[in-house]
């Protein structure tokens, strides 16, 4: 069940094929999910986004942003400097980002072989520790090569799966979401791909099209996740990944990853203290960068690289895309989560279908005087 | 006429006693506006935002944020540098941000005195070429002199005035706005207060408490404004000046100035390509941050200077406050805002009072099927 | 007199022609002196660095670093958020920063005619308040049509001139310096080119490769500059201007920006407190970029623009060329210079040519225990 | 051995009593190394620098800085906007960050026990695959439970140790080094201590009190490690950690990462394109400032919190302690380091001790013509 599913439709764009990341071409996504009621309860895994097959020895431009800092994607150094990004992106949780960022280095190696070459891998996270038993390090390594072999171009899973099983958003059950957007131009369709790992967000802030879904559908009709004292409401986290074939360069990808942040925030994030609210956008539109570029024929190092750059007044669509998709992947991820009965027996109840399409249909609630 | 003369009342929080930036305490503005049918049309001006009487020689703490980067604010490297705003905020047009920044300078030598200090302006702008003639630069000297001593710590007067005289917002009449927000602590209250000189947006993304204002005023009701060929749609700028007494450090301030987009965002902006939108936020509540830190009685210099800063767990709090003074302050500055025929007969319809009291009651348009 | 004529030559690559920021083709220099003993002592002026003929209508790409933020360099948002350079870069005193920015978009103006479009000019600064009557605002528009008028393609003129009459660096006279390198590629030469306003620096600190130059040419020998209590040794600025026609992408010339930092550094540079020290990178390798892509024949806008990147084992050499270009500039500025008289009395000493030989060449002095 | 048993004594500031990083009060740094021949050759190990004992529950505040950007440190995103650096700082090598930092998580939650907490760990690193077996993953979680046992307030062991133990530092045997500097105040002491992991750097270019003794100390007299085709030289990585007791804010502390990016330079390292130079700086001056400030005594929230800063006109000096600090680490690096043979038979010598005499005492070579 997605938001379409239930008549919500953001913006005036038409989506992609399967409106999903992957319709973005060559990007794939897997997932691998730990579920276990326990005790331990487990609820957790890992998420990997793969720009194209072979980002281990070809880089995309690629820009970073962040709307809020307490959180973790590793990698943006080297993004931030050289403009690219290369490696897969790793999702999981804030405690396991260690272990995800190593395995996808020796995932790497297996790749490529020996050889005298670093790895820098992106791994975001957001925090699961309210339903999962986060400092048992449930995740492993072999959870990671087992994301990277799920990967595929079908439409991604959305909800409790990956690195999204144990989110909460908005109060209620979040997790994974994606959706996509297409426009089209002179020289063919560009395609914008959004997914989230959604962990963000205040109850009584969330608004999907402008309408206070979350005021109505208050603590009564759904009960609010039991907040220990003192821990702050709105904690958590949201990664954004945005994937193009517009072929950008690098500083017009970190726009997009900028202007996905208002998307967060036309829902009704704030980039609240502890919530750790990053983006990452990357483009498939230039191919052929590489790290080094070497003429085979002459046997000689090649000084420059032919590249494309999207004209800057396409930008604003580009933008117009963005923000869309990135609003429908968060809704996603709350209409696909189920609810979940976690650690220490806490219960995040999803966001009911039933109830948000009441919401939304209901006459307007008065909300000026 | 105000927003919440007409019933829109944005967010949770109180306001302040003015719903203003003067709010804060200390704080003043003065405008000096310029409006002339002409030929040449001449309809633009300047604002002056002063932290506090002393802001010659005893700073204040600030922190920025370009939500897009189509346009000027002065200053910002040392801002960014040294956390301190050292001058009063200038706004005005485009073309006139060096007359106003360098009288600016020339205020200081007036107010201090001869001296072998040298002095940064903040000067912001937005593009007035659409209504104004403004590659007459009728902006002089003496008009950044009239605004200064124009500047009080009465409410400050919205619309067509001072630097936003001639401005544009979402397809409206816009200007200058202004709003507060306020919050009790255990330590007393806290006031935020917004200033906006606001020409971006397009009308059909323009969303009042999440309310598709613009689409429900339409071109047929409200005509836009007739734009050339080639002139990208959304272009135009921001300028959000953000005051609050609460005792931020510079890096606390920066935050605020980021969260600040998120509320254009709310309303239907996108940092479209050609906008300018800018954000500055300073701290009234540590004072006292000197230039040199001098001890009178010892004859020496002070290594160290006692300070203040927000508790983290307060901050989420501020953004909150933020974000909905920005709104209001951007919504003020369309209903403050009055129609204006300018430079080669071009009509910037305002935000008409009734359509818009209609389309905030009438019954929700059919966003989702 | 030039340093190359005293012997000294700093690192191993190859000058371009005239050694001088002119070499990379295309780009121009114009200075406009303003060099008056007073009273007022009027020692100021205006340099401009013109990227090519088109630059109004057909922007290069550009990136700034900021090694120390007590300064000002307009235009920086709209660099940073484009990666566009698109007006030719001023460069006068701290005070004067306004009339050079307004008047150059006057220029922009009367070259291109009026229209919707805005100006948002890169003027630089260096505070020469200890020489020049600096609050007399001396600095016209009329100066900045001369600077404008003088441009050319000529080895520009060095020391006590343009922008830099009234500049002090490392406690001697300092002004406007320039340097280039160049380095042969399997695709042709690339050339990178220095323009510096120096007015930074500590004597003691001074070291031209790697020799303390300015402890061994002490007050005794040639007067330290007598500054005023509470006046912070170190206080003053430098631009630098990088300039090259390597195909840099935006990303790649904030690169060589923060590289020449470093030069400032290996000179005895601290990016001192009171110090603006603020780099700009421009690259005229790929022309072309249009602020606006338009198929004339097709009479539609174009989604794309090719463009060429420098490959990234390139970098390391690129960044090297321009380090030493850098140094080699300031070591020009210097060396250039003459001792001036200026407001209130106060003479600064030019670096005697003399006693640099022979610091240069003498045995060394023992630095080590 | 260390510099100064050499003679080698760089700028004019006292040292701390031990020249370590450890001469700030509180800090404490752990060393484990793994060093066996093999094969597989396994040359590397963590280190950890730990600001204060009660890190784990009391942040302070840090900056960061990036020369380049080929590397990682993990946590920045955090630090840069809270300014808080809230844990212990790990190094290792480029493909075991992820280890080290999900122990040091784990660490985290041995020290504070089970809670609704999360934890972002600072962890930097260098490539040591050149003489490791980088891709065997050799370090475990017990090897960074071991640093940290290790970890004390006694000078710091250097050279191969630790997280440096395989670094190869401007063409030498390179690693861990430290220094420190002070300066008095009115208000007593203040202490910069530096750590840097250091290998970046070519021979050629390596300069130490000005001298050029990597061209002194040519390839005949110590041989160069053996880099493959197309081994861009000048790869590698400096990881400098810059501890002091001043009462730095955030902003100030990032001042300070910046300019130890200066002392990188004027030895002669330029950010080279595969080396990722990256900067933390800390504070212990502030001591209090907690994640969540709560009166235990009123059972209520603190809105504020009291801190102190350094006044303006102190952080020149302060930049001074940290530009000599950081050379002398890196010099301490070199001349602790020992010749290493490892993988694949690579061997990396050592900085003779008596060719750097000799270097250094010599005449002067004719650098200038």
């Amino acid at each position: 069940m997605r938001a379409r599913d239930l008549g919500i439709v953001i913006g005036e764009h038409p989506t992609g094929a399967a409106n999903a990341i992957t319709d973005v071409p060559g990007v794939r996504v897997g997932h691998l999910t730990l579920d276990a009621e326990g005790p331990p309860a487990v609820h957790t895994g890992v998420t990997v986004v793969i720009p194209h097959d072979d980002i281990w020895t070809e880089p995309v431009f690629a820009g970073a942003h962040r709307l809020n800092g307490s959180g973790e994607m590793t990698g943006l150094e080297w993004i931030r400097e050289s403009g690219e990004l290369t490696t897969p992106i790793g999702l999981t949780n804030t405690h396991s980002v260690g272990v995800v960022r190593d395995e996808l280095v020796a995932a790497q190696v297996r790749a490529r072989g020996e050889g005298l070459y670093w790895s820098l891998p992106v791994v975001g996270e957001t925090y699961d520790g309210l339903l999962n038993d986060i400092n048992g390090f449930h995740v492993r390594p072999e959870h990671v090569r087992s994301a990277l072999a799920d990967a595929s171009a079908a439409p991604p899973a959305e909800g409790n799966v990956g690195g999204g099983t144990g989110m909460i958003c908005h109060g209620f059950k979040g997790g994974i979401g994606t959706a996509s957007r297409t426009t089209e131009t002179a020289v063919g369709r560009y395609t914008v791909g959004v997914l989230v790992q959604a962990n963000h967000g205040r109850r009584e802030r969330l608004r999907i099209n402008g309408i206070g879904v979350g005021e109505a559908i208050g603590p009564s009709a759904v009960p609010l996740p039991e907040l220990p004292d003192r821990y702050e409401p709105g904690s958590g986290s949201i990664i954004v990944v945005v994937a193009t074939d517009a072929p950008l360069l690098p500083h017009q990808c970190a726009r997009l990853a900028q202007r996905s942040a208002l998307a967060v925030g036309r829902l009704g994030g704030t980039g609240e203290q502890y919530s750790g609210d990053l983006m990452l956008a990357f483009s498939t539109g230039n191919r052929g960068i590489p790290p080094y570029a070497w003429d085979e024929d002459a046997g000689t190092a090649c000084p420059e690289i032919p590249a494309r750059m999207v004209a800057p007044q396409m930008m604003t669509r580009l933008f117009d895309l963005t923000i869309e998709a990135t609003e429908e992947a968060i809704v996603n991820a709350m209409v696909a989560a189920r609810t979940m009965t976690g650690r220490h027996g806490l219960t995040v109840h999803a966001l009911d279908h039933a109830l948000l399409r009441q919401a939304l249909s209901s006459p307007r609630p008065q909300e000026t005087s």
